[in-house]
């Protein structure tokens, strides 16, 4: 199906309901629901007027809810980029327990941060009749979810926005975090500081640098280019990015590294430094508090972050039709220890 | 449908092939594959001896192999007990690569450590058509499976054994790894030694718990049933029991923790005592070798097990029919110096 074949998306909101077919052929909405599902009881001519109606108007029959009321057991599914991040496993397990309070079960894959991969996925998913997909988007074109989506599949995306078409995204506050994060490494006297982070084709990692580059203006510093890297998040990509943030005769005095992968690696980095380097990272992880120094970060609420997208699919599920909505959910600074160690020169 | 009427378990090298269908009716296999799909050139008598050959001997189309062969883009399941554990982060990927360097998908689902849960998971994903299931199994009757398993699904148990069913399964050497654990212990001076360990019902919490009676009963040392306590990995639990175990005039001079989720908990209640307690931990963990003191762990190969698993259950799809195997991959003792504290009292 080509683009121009399919036709301009459609959105929720507009997504021309049964309500809307009976009204253009003139007839109850009950007649329209025995022509849909082929219940006898209809005259010929009359069927005929409904179906011109579903022609013109592009009507689809919503599977999903369909599904639901027939008490076939529900499922959801959830795209993740990572499976072994253990940022999602909060995100995932709130997502499970909504879709268990709704009685669906939930189905996971990971794109592995790869588009084809992403759409092969959904795509498998939606031939698999979930009712519903949250979705932790590799790609940055979401199009071809434009047949489901008619169809009467609910999409939520979750962490990075949805790319080309409008859907309802739960993010967290990755700029605001980001900038909280920079400012207090600044108020502790840091004029020279770093940040490493993740690929730049990915929405939280271009916001976190944003919100870095703010922090560093608000203050009226200057930004070497040496002292921003983004990539993979592979450990000897890290160590390198420090390395060369770190040789030379102006070295950066602080890290601000952009996701829980990077700052375990810079907890190595620093744990192998004869003096002292400043750190905050970007997402809490487990034992942060344990190691020596303990890790000053900004914190996600993966768990609300989850919760509130799974809510919003039953919400659609639910048939509630109201245009896309976009909900941020905020950061929270903890601060530990490495992030209020001053700078070495000062 | 009743045990009886499924009759006895089929198992993969007695279940009944084409080739099985072709000697019995005196037809050749060509033949047998045409009445089995539908096609046409086949006289009606022959179709009806063939039919009478299937009933006899209960064949099953083989739809996995099928589906793989027409095109259609293969599934694998893999169900989990909890996802977010960290211990199934590698091993996840693992069955993941595999999958992809084999052209198929992975879909993933949580029982969340309920049998219930994993039976309706896995009915839900056989419904959905995958083409083979790798299951960390929470419940110990698998029997529910075998009516999938005889229509040719393929199935292989990852970290914990089927039960009453006959499948392939890869297994840590559980038992082998917490006698290593314990004996280690008791090699640095340790008579009195606490065991911490997940719910009875889960195969690996008894085979570490065995593991440690084993290692105790090799050097002659008693068990008081109070070093003992098996149940939730969850945090007050955990802290409950250690507590218990360091009251009283004869308190454990070291803890064994029976999986990271023990771990983690009782790494920080290390931390908050004033005197040195020896510990050694099954699974190794991220950040394990930065706190302090660094844990001594016995490391499993999540990522191996999920490989071997995976790979077994590819050589299924491909059609290879021999007895149901048993693989157990070796542990690996790691001392940090947790597991080298001297007891207080020597």
């Amino acid at each position: 199906m080509t683009d121009t074949a399919r036709g301009t998306a459609r959105r929720y909101g507009t997504r021309p309901t049964m309500k809307d077919v009976a009204a253009r052929a003139g007839v109850g909405l009950k007649t329209v629901s025995r022509v849909v599902n082929g219940e006898p009881g209809v005259t010929p001519d009359t069927e005929r007027r409904v179906q011109e109606a579903i022609t013109t108007l592009g009507f689809r029959r919503n599977d999903s809810a369909r599904i639901l009321r027939k008490g076939r057991t529900a499922s959801i599914g959830l795209v993740l980029e990572d499976l072994a991040d253990p940022f999602y496993g909060p995100l995932n397990r709130a997502v499970e327990e909504v879709a268990r309070s709704h009685g669906a079960l939930l189905i996971n894959g990971s794109s592995a941060e790869d588009p084809a991969r992403e759409q092969e996925l959904v795509l498998a998913l939606c031939a698999r009749r979930v009712d519903g997909l949250v979705i932790i988007p590799a790609g940055d074109d979401h199009r071809y979810l434009e047949p489901e989506i008619a169809a009467g599949i609910a999409t939520v995306f979750v962490d990075r926005p949805a790319g080309r078409i409008d859907a309802d995204v739960v993010l967290s506050d990755s700029f605001g975090g980001a900038r909280e994060a920079v400012a207090h490494l600044i108020a502790h006297g840091h004029r020279r500081i770093g940040f490493i982070g993740d690929q730049p084709r990915i929405h939280t990692a271009m916001e976190r640098l944003r919100g870095y580059r703010t922090a560093m203006a608000e203050a009226g510093l200057p930004i070497d280019a040496s002292w921003v890297a983004l990539g993979s998040t592979a450990p000897e990509r890290v160590r390198a990015a420090a390395a060369a943030m770190l040789a030379g005769p102006e070295p950066v005095t602080a890290l601000f590294s952009g996701n829980n992968r990077v700052t375990v690696t810079a907890v190595r980095i620093l744990g192998e430094r004869p003096r002292p380097l400043a750190l905050v990272g970007f997402d809490d992880f487990e034992l942060a508090d344990l190691v020596s120094p303990a890790i000053t970060v900004v914190a996600q609420d993966a768990a609300r972050m989850g919760r509130t997208a799974a809510g919003l699919l039953f919400r659609r599920l639910d048939g509630i039709e109201e245009p896309p909505c976009r909900v941020e959910i905020p950061t929270r600074l903890i601060t530990r220890g490495s992030g209020e160690i001053p700078p070495e020169d000062v």
